[in-house]
């Protein structure tokens, strides 16, 4: 099968996940401030921001990927779903994690689920990774053995970073949607590379 | 008509419906223990991981079935058309089984609806792969009436399954989700064969 | 320009805004029996219907449209764009006409917004149509004179019908429902046809 | 990387943002007379209508952008991926608006969030332009230093007008939506133009 509808349902769940998120900013009701109403609201802006732009970064990285594959199998495809499954549910997490900020209430549980559900993302994309690294003949490129470790380290120190964050949500969540905020922007300055091997001669 | 603008129609009516099933999960309110609310939760989960699978099922063998056509017709059309109608709706029953369930009242016939749906989605998945086996000038390949009969029976097996889990439900709205479950499960291992006949010469 | 990211972004369009009808289909609430509540919603469902498949006809027709042309023209954009923004409105009147069937209050005058609302839908898009008969060099294909008259007149009988319509609510909204259904079904069996006119050669 | 994918991810996030739009037109309770309630909704109408036109002008001027792109870079991901963001972002502040206005509560804050978010929109779109006609490299099409400027100048007449519909809202929230409604028909009737530059040679 050749990649390019696979792409175009990811694509439509990768952009449908990021734009739903605005579905959870709520407007205030018409009967205080407005103004200072959105100012307590800053968790969910925060949470928006964060989430859509990791969803953002993991489309960039499912791009540079499978602009490397040649053709799909049914695993790696049953892989790019069970992904997708994790990226569709993000608006929830972060959905928690605005009201549980904003409320002052069980923070540390909220910003440990979010934490889980981005360390799941990052497991599902890991082993979609790893299953595109070593089926050889999916590729269009040759990658070299040292490479593929270098690449499979490169990506792999997101996920326990993720993983951490559940930890450090109990001491505080605001410090792990901190440091959820640090990656995305790590990974946006230093991203995947696009050129992952060499095109084979 | 050539089947390319049928197909990114339906790659957005899938990833839509999938997508927004995250809809669904309903963040509890922030006055009491977010975790133990959130595991009161968990048949909304369970059906949303089933809802999303069985999508995703149903989107990779349209994906098979089409990339045997050559063009689409209007009938073809509109037995597509019928079949994004059941599969944009599948939102609405998991949403109506994750509530009864949690709350333990009529699940009966909450698990029935939801097994009406699937059941109606496989009749009408089933009706377009009928149309497309008996036209073989829609398609790029040939298939034998052999083959023919045992891709038809390949498949037919899911819609009796779903038929039975309106009843299943009547004993146990539990069980029949976990027979959902499981059915999407086997056909994320044993989906309908890539290669469902030969090219033409 | 060419017209396939056109095609894309109403592609989207069209499959959202089919795909959000089911947001208006509510779970009733777990404290009476399900399925009587369920029967009692069946304007929802009326109106799902109608809708759906009366977005995905103006979608096909869209495509028929669409595959005749060459390039896109900036006044043919925003024809489109203007087509789109009443397309994306649909889900709107489907929702009002749901509800105010379903409580029997005020039920004319919201069989009357649907009508307008179809009647805004045919006019725009009546609107492109004429708009790419008459330019011949954005098409591929040559048309007759009479052709197009023919062409024009077989599309244009739609929206008198929608338009009547507003006036048959204020008789029964039922009845103009049914009226809607009965054109959504004619126009599945009867389409615009494929063959619009000849290739140039 | 080419821009295929990063044209059907953006073009997803628009359709998406123009289309959830219609979730904040809010169904009249059936209780009282639904005609004028109807009618005191205007506000919501008209800002459905005015930031449907604006994103649509963005998609095209986006559209119009990509058909020059030989290439698409990180630093052009990102700076794209910070537009949709804002896109993605526009339901928000015109639900904010709607409710403001139709209650007549705070309507001058809410007139100013709405223009705040629409020039964070002109500024990230404009980074994005400026970007691209600087990395000549990027596209397919030579543009001289003198034509730079000027298309520079064409778009960015925009942004500021935004900016001061911020203090307009100030004087009157209505007059700002006006001004935005005026620059929205402006940028249909008279677009960025679809040359650019010349097809390099």
């Amino acid at each position: 099968m050749s990649p390019a509808r696979t792409e175009a349902f990811s694509d439509g769940v990768f952009s449908i996940a990021a734009t739903l998120l605005v579905l959870d900013l709520k407007v205030p009701q018409a009967n205080g401030d407005l103004l200072s109403a959105l100012a307590r609201q800053w968790p969910a802006y925060a949470s928006y921001a964060v989430s859509f732009l990791t969803i953002g970064i993991i489309w960039m990285n499912h791009h540079t990927i499978f602009a490397h594959l040649r053709r799909v199998d049914r695993p790696l495809q049953v892989l790019n779903l069970l992904l997708l499954l994790v990226v569709a549910l993000i608006p929830f997490p972060t959905s928690i994690l605005a009201t549980y900020l904003e409320s002052g209430h069980d923070q540390a549980a909220a910003g440990a689920i979010y934490g889980l559900v981005m360390t799941a993302m990052g497991l599902s994309f890991g082993s979609l990774w790893m299953y595109v690294l070593r089926l050889d003949d999916l590729r269009i490129t040759t990658i070299s053995a040292a490479r593929k470790r270098q690449l499979l380290l490169r990506f792999a120190v997101g996920t326990p970073i993720y993983a951490a964050g559940i930890g450090l949500a109990f001491v505080s969540a605001r410090l792990s949607l901190f440091v959820y905020a640090a990656l995305a922007i790590y990974y946006l300055v230093e991203p995947l590379p696009a050129e992952i091997g060499d095109l084979r001669s």
